[in-house]
């Protein structure tokens, strides 16, 4: 995932899209393997899509599809994949109605939200119909919260899912530097199970919560059963 | 910067840090360029600090330096600057005081959170003790915001600062559509200064707030001047 846009590398804006993908992504058995965050600048845009396209089967980006002079992720996408970019028809017809059906003039500033690289699948936007788009494995998207969501929810019913991630949780009473060897010793041994633990802090003492996650739910059944039989050994 | 950690990139833990470094640099005048958000792998750790410690003055870390197996960082940073990652004997004496004064045991899983590359500076930690640590221009930190934040606090106080960034906002009541060919324009005519527009969506319309930023208060005065002038002529 890249992530477009000055206001969040300047902490004006927090960003909620890259933890709502990362959900998404997940429950649909999607890996999440990266993601960049980069300012409203051509070159970092076109780098950090290049880089990740050829590296992973989908990329999404979030940002810069405003109609504002700023707004320049659709340039750089032209650039990344060669492309020219121009108006795209159906975009330009949805806007005109919609406008249009508004009383709203359809500015300038406006109409450049229908510019796409040349050949760019649409993405509805069923909240304020100024579509993202899809080239080859990228797919744009706008980066208001609530827009860039809605657009997420049609970009999934097209693509390919893998087999769900299934994850379990199990709290446990002492600090990681108390389970830490045990776990590692557990977690070597098994492989398709990732083991991971987050360290909680409250009332003065670490816990820990230790989250077991595989495809393959026999393999997670096990190694859910080593860790808590190590637990019950500690209590 | 480079967030570091596998909960954050399947969702299961939303990110605190990378806000809350964008806002500390923006206010001691850094400005934050680029953030990479990869998983507890190693190979993908040492690629993204060797790609922006080379491009940029300063990078900081987050994740990945407790106690437990998937703590990779210490070792990753060791591979990017070629350097062997053993115990650091100030880091040694801190814990064993912590954790004897608490009479807890010094676990071979906490001695792992006294590893660093050889040479490096330790960044302290008042809160759990365990040091994050500096090698060069590469700044390593916890992944729990309260210990991030309080080492990030430890860190700024050490290095060298840029002239602040002021910004001004300038709310207005009208889409990013209707203002956007007008703001290009005052932006186009302004060097130093950047404008950006942000959309706000409620109660079933935009607004924008627009956002002056510079380093210089008398260039960013008079594009201020020039954004309201041009909000009071549609108005």
């Amino acid at each position: 995932m890249v992530a477009i846009g000055d206001e969040i590398l300047s902490g004006r804006t927090k960003d909620k899209n890259i933890g709502h993908f990362a959900e998404v992504a997940t429950l649909a058995g999607i890996d999440l393997m990266e993601v960049r965050i980069v300012p409203d600048v051509e070159a970092r845009i076109v780098e950090a899509v290049d880089a990740l396209r050829g590296r992973y089967d989908l990329v999404v980006t979030s940002g810069g599809i405003g109609p504002t002079h700023d707004d320049i992720t659709a340039d750089a996408i032209g650039v990344a994949f060669g492309l020219p970019v121009e108006e795209h028809p159906e975009a330009v017809s949805r806007l005109e109605a919609y406008y249009a059906g508004r009383d709203m003039p359809f500015t300038e500033a406006r109409r450049r939200m229908t510019r796409t690289p040349k050949g760019a699948r649409l993405i509805d936007n069923p909240v304020s119909t100024a579509p993202g788009f899809s080239v080859e494995n990228v797919h744009v998207m706008a980066g208001v919260p609530h827009v860039f969501q809605a657009m997420l929810d049609n970009l999934m019913a097209t693509i390919p899912h893998g087999r769900p991630i299934e994850s379990r949780s199990v709290p446990c009473p002492y600090g990681e530097g108390d389970i830490g060897d045990a776990l590692a010793r557990i977690a070597k041994a098994r492989d398709g199970v990732s083991i991971g633990s987050y360290p909680r802090f409250s009332e003065g003492r670490y816990t820990t919560e230790i989250v077991l996650r595989s495809r393959d739910r026999d393999k997670l059944d096990e190694a859910e059963s080593a860790v808590r039989a190590l637990l019950a050994e500690m209590g």
